[in-house]
């Protein structure tokens, strides 16, 4: 399947709706609207010229490990090797340690790229800039400085060691343990799985961060350290040395990313140092996990363009039975299956949901740069409170999407979805993990409710609708957008009250907390999603009438926001409704009696 | 993964809610209870000890072609013989050519526990089921005598050959032709593709039923005609013979139920012969297609089970952190996760979804076997009307729910749902096929408002819903139900004043007909299951009143109920919502302005 990076959609989002030459100069990073054009066109091509065409054979190939060596797909090493010596790599990365310092709402465009280009491909990089930017923040100087520009330029990648058997979702759980020696480094020795990248044979080093626990540690979560442990132990010249006792033991067979190595990862008295003080893994892990957990949320988002793309291009070419109005292309034996209502259904609920994501996606973005490099504390702080809100909101909603639109693609082509070599089968596959890990997406509802809402009163949260309902009444005196304006700020308003009583609930009932979440995140993203449509309808009508010559352009954006709103943003009715059923429904079975 | 019969469910609803002893005595066929639960134990050791185990490796070695011959997966012919030898192959067939004469009642339980245990398995025996109901209705005296008591008993299997390359949902543009010889056979020549079981190993020879275009034919649907096309040719006395001229070309490579073979299947000049008229082939194959689109519903559903079965054990034995209201199993180091809301959620949308979807299965079964059975005509007549209104909704709910309980068992699991050894991906995996095959689930919504609503303009579909209202008044007064009588009720309604409204939107504009479509198919599957559940919740009350000692099994149906409703039912809100935003917000976008 041919993946095209959508330029024209990004450049509406970074320069229409969040004015990104604006943010730059707010950051100071010195990048401007051309510079910013370019280097995307140039990912664009990476990404649709040497990265994805790796994918289908990615799949079928997969990973394979012989004697502790984990040999990568064909072409993964060689397109890895560009990524690296190109400076891809090195984008987003921290100036002082050899990055080019781009914010992350131009990274997050090539990163959406990377991801639908090649989801597999891309899980070893996206690991790499996490740990990146974990020992940045709280490595010492002297690991700063024999790691981080090797990391930074992707010559070394990195990995992140959280999950034992017997304790995924709850870290509390962790046995692997760090030993204190007397040259102030660590002996490490435990078992972990699902080790994205550990072990592979695309980059001169693997950097593992590992949560432990030292032998004095408090129990549960309070205990854990976080240890870097390299798989090649620098030399004197800083150069990859010896090899430290840690191996792959086996690597998993998935349902998909059959491209990216997970491994179960063995520590046997491996050498490694302390990244924060003791006992402060889980607050360093914190640091990288609105990262990662964004990251997530974008390939959610990439695999969903991706399958757009190719059920697009499908219903185009496909052709197939009569349009219900009369033939629509007569001279041919049947119709291409766009014509049919229900074809468009299932196109429009992709792209409407893509470009909406995308949106939200490049807003978060936002957030994380002025959390990162606002001049002013208190807008950092404010930042930082904005993004920590809609972060669960974009790991979990972006990644149910990416199943729902690429499960929308195989729909669209019938028995040839089912069919390996069209490609669309593997997107579903693909996309499958990414609503698991980085916490699953139930997990994230969770800490919406219970760290985001109840953890400031819903103060946040409330400064983001009164936000929102502000900007949609600004547009309630324009006609064109009348349909528009009217149904979004209603849900803003519902929206408000349903928090309100999801807080009260909450607040009475522990177990309402679970009872609610899911819905309660389902309802919040698609009204969230709705208002920024609204956005986009208006910089679209605006456009319009200052003249532009992208009539079809925008147009479309009008079109999809009227779509948006009444085929997509109504699924937050039932959402609501159910929530509402309380905690009583899920609670009054007796575990015994759930089978008979 | 462990697959065990709902033996209590089952019964549940073949003798509390369908009274099956009084059924078999209306239809005469000699059947009573006590056989028929000792034959459902039966199937339940063979589906759960033969059957099931063979799923997870059929899935890893999948078909193999050599030669023109396929190789199944190790052990799914000695499982196929004993489905011979024990009569399972015969369960329904006609006793006139050695079946049993099961009613669809029965024999639905047992095709349910077959799909649960291995779908890919099963997919070769329906086929040849589907087989046998059209050559014994259309087939001519000497066909009937060569053929169907070889595949009634199983020895010989059968396949139903419609695709071609460029004609799937379309079979106006199918291109293979038959030719007729002098001596009343026919030539075939042409292409199919996706023919399951098309080639395999296991039976002793395969009778394909071919659509093709006599010489003379009309042009479209109506030059359409039907011929059995055996494998082997049989010799004088009627065993396998010569080899036809038809071959497997190739096999394809899918996403799941890889221990089926899907074939290309070249016929080069292969003897046939006629079934039915000439030109009649789709009337012939509509005789088998509300059997072929029950079975696939079926499907769904048997994966469904074995989902929750899964998610369910999973979830009663994986230990991650504590309950919301502090620790449930303080003893050890966490509680099971089933005792979180979110969890309960999943597994209670799960066993609702599944056993709605029995009883409604069961309702369709009684109407197909009424069409078949009954000994009046007009019943018969009427019975058909109604298995015809309920078919498109059972094959596409069903199929949508398959999916849906298949992915919620997959996040029950967390990481491991993603990993092949759990078998929960494979579900997954295997269930995505049944939303495509038989008919998309968008041409099955087309077929529900077109054909059947619109065909008679609603009468059937009304006279459905003025039974299940009468059903649920008549149950008004009964205080322990009135937590669901009411917004059931209050559905029922409004579900009468939808389907006005459809009819009417569908009058005014074709394009209507396809806007709606699959919202109102989704609408009216959830609030129909709504009807079963409320008359399942009656009849647990009063087995409760009466009395019964299996208080746990009957309190279950009445929580379950209640679930129902305040959390699947309410789904109906958003498709009713979406259904009303009508057609134009899908045809107003020009295809050229999809993308840019």
């Amino acid at each position: 399947m041919e993946y095209k990076a959508p330029l024209r959609d990004m450049r509406f989002v970074l320069h229409e709706l969040f004015d990104v030459a604006g943010h730059c100069e707010l950051l100071g990073n010195g990048l401007d609207r051309e510079l910013i054009d370019g280097v995307l066109e140039e990912a664009a091509k990476y990404a649709g010229e040497v990265v994805a065409p790796l994918n289908r054979n990615g799949d079928e190939e997969g990973c394979t490990l012989e004697n502790g060596e984990v040999t990568t797909p064909k072409g993964f090493k060689e397109a890895y090797q560009q990524y690296v010596d190109n400076g891809w790599a090195s984008m987003a990365g921290p100036i002082d340690f050899g990055g080019q310092g781009f914010p992350q709402l131009v990274a997050a465009q090539f990163q959406e790229m990377l991801m639908g280009a090649n989801l597999a491909f891309r899980v070893y990089s996206g690991l790499t800039d996490g740990a990146v930017l974990a020992l940045y923040k709280h490595g010492s100087e002297e690991l700063k400085n024999a790691y981080l520009a090797k990391m930074v330029s992707g010559s070394w990648s990195g990995t992140m060691c959280l999950t034992e058997p017997q304790a995924g979702t709850d870290l509390a759980l962790l046995r692997t343990k760090a030993e204190p020696q007397a040259d102030g480094s660590y002996k490490v020795t435990g078992n972990k799985i699902f080790i994205s990248g550990g072990e592979h044979d695309m980059s001169e080093n693997i950097v593992h961060l590992v949560l432990a626990r030292l032998p004095d540690a408090p129990a549960g979560v309070k205990g854990i350290s976080l240890l870097l442990v390299p798989k090649l132990l620098p030399d004197a010249n800083g150069n990859p040395g010896a090899r430290n006792a840690l191996s792959c033991g086996a690597i998993e067979h998935k349902m998909g990313i059959k491209g990216a190595s997970t491994c179960v990862m063995n520590f046997d008295g491996a050498t490694g140092w302390l990244i924060g003080g003791p006992n402060q893994g889980l607050a360093c892990m914190f640091t990288m996990m609105n990262d990662a957990r964004f990251q997530v949320g974008l390939q959610g988002l990439g695999i969903a363009e991706q399958a757009f793309q190719g059920a697009l291009s499908y219903a185009r070419e496909r052709l197939q039975s009569r349009a219900l109005t009369g033939p629509a292309n007569p001279e041919k034996a049947a119709d291409p299956i766009i014509v049919h209502p229900d074809v468009r259904r299932m196109l429009l609920t992709q792209k409407t949901l893509v470009e909406g994501a995308r949106m939200l996606g490049a807003y978060c973005a936002v957030q994380l740069d002025l959390e990162h490099g606002h001049p002013d504390e208190a807008a950092r702080k404010a930042a930082a409170k904005r993004a920590a809100l809609l972060i669960p909101i974009v790991k979990s909603f972006f990644t149910d999407l990416g199943q729902e639109v690429a499960s929308l693609g195989v729909q669209c082509y019938g028995g040839h979805g089912f069919i390996r070599e069209w490609g669309m089968e593997q997107l579903m596959r693909d996309s499958r993990i990414t609503q698991l890990y980085e916490g699953t997406n139930g997990i994230q509802a969770l800490d919406l409710i219970r760290r985001k809402l109840m953890g400031d009163g819903g103060a946040e949260m409330a400064a983001l609708q009164a936000e929102l309902l502000a900007q949609s009444e600004a547009l309630a005196g324009r006609a064109e957008l009348a349909g528009l304006v009217e149904p979004i700020r209603a849900r803003l308003n519902e929206w408000r009250e349903l928090t309100a009583q999801v807080l009260a609930a909450a607040a009475r009932d522990p177990q309402e907390i679970g009872a609610v979440s899911v819905d309660y995140l389902q309802y919040s993203s698609y009204v969230l999603i709705a208002a920024f449509w609204l956005q986009a309808a208006a910089k679209a009508q605006d456009a319009l009438d200052a003249g532009s010559g992208e009539t079809g352009f925008y147009q479309a954006k009008l079109r999809s926001a009227e779509f948006y709103v009444k085929r997509i943003l109504v699924r937050a009715s039932s959402h609501r409704e159910a929530l509402l059923g309380g905690a009583d429904c899920l609670m009054a079975l007796p575990e015994a009696d759930f089978a008979f």
